[in-house]
């Protein structure tokens, strides 16, 4: 099986660039399948020729590095081997004119720096693409992350209770996470009652009462790749309004997926706004206000990747590819429903990865 | 009491720069007290000239950046007020000429579009220094999570048992943490003997044994403020050489805070560095090798802040500012020991922050 590494030196033999600079840690982790560096703080980079791979951190790493990614080269970043002088070693030895970097992560300070030891320095974007296009092992660790969302989603349904608040919700959500040995790809959004209206409400000390909305969007991160996963059910018996929209959404998302089959068997290219179009004008076309956020986006090290489901989107959907199909209607002062499943697009079209059931649950 | 806000202000009007484009999580909370945006993806810049101060984030924060952050003026970015729309805008409102940013946090990407609207754009580091300067409320923030910290201490020492993983015990710290609606300040450092001998060592499936030092190093975020304590201790009864160590680097700490009282005592300049000198030359001194890194760092908002207590510190200690001290030994193949707590540097000299028992313990 080609590597991810070998992926892109292969892109690399085709471009203009010598060598490519990688910065951001989904990056870091897409090639070297090591999570180990901080996400907040830069304490690590790879240097990326088309024959050879270098990572360059510092002795805290070393013998970690040294075991868990034996096929990159180890160049230790200390005060007698500055991380100058390394680029400048590396600059003569594989004599390089063209660098690569990831221009939304490098900060403006590391770039003065680099740009006084390589005057062609341009963003390297390539990286996302190939992100986008899942190895069997990637969507298999999705698909795990999936399960134990789903997992996630049946115990806390039995922990909806009178007086619980937001916030003690969306912890109890991050414990079971930590408890399984996973963790949270992203900040849990619940939101009660008219809470749900917001599409990223905040958890608040707002506490659950009878007859109110519960929008729970969730996600979980296990072997360094993230699932996503939206459930909107009802506390009390539902009001006709709430089952109306319910309805509605959940449609919506039945018949994106649907298109998204029908082009597949028709082995017709799949531009991401078509998939976006199909369940936005569903609910315009019951009188519903259109989302006011993308239907879907992709997901894997990151919980938003390449493709982007969206009305301006230029992206084509592909095999391979794993992203949501979320689609929701927002009422202020009433509330709000949104159903959010992950699915990876196969030859055969969508297979779904997440399994909670979509049935109305009134609890 | 004057804020954060107005100390920046009052800087301002005595520089050369007729804003600052402020762009850091941190930096962000340290002016508005708001910790709602996210740590990983850009959400909001504030935008400081002299006698205003805005907010510029997009509608998710709108409702709650109005509630919270009455003080800034907010300007939603959309699709039809771009973040260029609104730079551009606020440069002809305040006539702004020169322009401060964060080097180190702002991104290559950002930087470029910035640049063609602002020719004089240069790095203002003056937050840094202001936040080194803590007021009374966040020293009290910051005692406030050393004493979770200690409880949380006495809390792991009693779930040590045969069999249980490194891994293990830090998701313990942390699901504590969260119970008690606070937060790790960073990931636990969990060692078990021989692991214990690497400073920064990163929590492995390795099991406790008989007989073996146990290292730990966390730290407490509570309402945004961290805190920062080491404690080693001996599971099973201690041979002389750990009792060796133990003492020595007790010893180096209180050799420093003793150093610390008489210089605060004789009204004298205090540079960082002569402390960091104190407690390593001491160590030394009995036949260990050198600290292998820094005696300490400043903490507030973030776990390392300035100042920084190091052989090649220029930093001066001043009243207000809160740091570690964390002298260490380490033994390769035997395992190490290192003790740290945190002190604010009062009037009266340094005051002790974290609590916990500090003689030997054998478990």
């Amino acid at each position: 099986m080609i590597t991810s590494l070998e992926k892109l030196q292969e892109e690399l033999k085709k471009s203009s660039f010598n060598a490519v600079l990688v910065s951001s840690n989904p990056n870091i982790i897409y090639l070297t399948n090591y999570s180990g560096f901080s996400k907040e703080e830069r304490e690590a980079f790879l240097f990326i020729v088309k024959d050879e791979q270098y990572v360059l951190t510092d002795a805290r790493y070393a013998e970690e590095v040294k075991r868990l990614i034996p096929d990159f080269k180890l160049i230790e970043i200390s005060s007698k081997n500055s991380l100058n002088q390394i680029l400048q070693m590396l600059k003569l030895k594989h004599k390089i004119k063209k660098i690569g970097i990831e221009e939304n992560n490098l900060r403006v300070s590391e770039y003065k720096n680099l740009t006084k030891l390589f005057k062609n320095t341009f963003h390297y974007g390539g990286l996302h693409s190939l992100r986008s296009n899942k190895t069997l092992d990637e969507i298999f660790k999705i698909e795990k992350a999936c399960k134990l969302g789903d997992k996630t989603y049946n115990y806390i349904l039995k922990e909806l209770r009178v007086g619980i608040s937001e916030k003690q919700l969306a912890v109890k959500i991050e414990m079971f996470l930590k408890e399984n040995l996973a963790d949270i790809s992203f900040t849990p959004i619940v939101a009660f009652g008219k809470n749900s209206a917001v599409p990223h409400h905040v958890p608040s000390d707002d506490k659950l009462a009878n007859k109110q909305i519960v929008l729970l969007d969730f996600g979980v991160k296990l072997n360094n790749y993230c699932s996503d996963m939206t459930r909107t059910v009802y506390f009390g018996y539902a009001p006709d309004e709430f089952k109306k929209m319910y309805n509605i959404v959940l449609e919506s998302q039945a018949q994106a997926i649907k298109h998204l089959k029908s082009l597949v068997a028709n082995h017709k290219s799949i531009p991401a706004k078509d998939i976006d179009k199909v369940a936005r004008d569903y609910i315009i076309s019951k009188g519903y206000p259109g989302i006011p956020h993308s239907l879907g986006h992709g997901i894997g090290i990151e919980v938003h990747e390449t493709p982007h489901l969206s009305p301006k989107s230029k992206d084509i959907l592909k095999e391979g590819m794993v992203f949501s199909i979320e689609p929701g209607i927002y009422i202020p002062n009433f509330g709000g429903v949104r159903i959010e499943d992950l699915v990876v697009l196969t030859k055969k079209g969508p297979k779904l990865l997440t399994h909670s059931p979509k049935n109305l649950i009134e609890i």
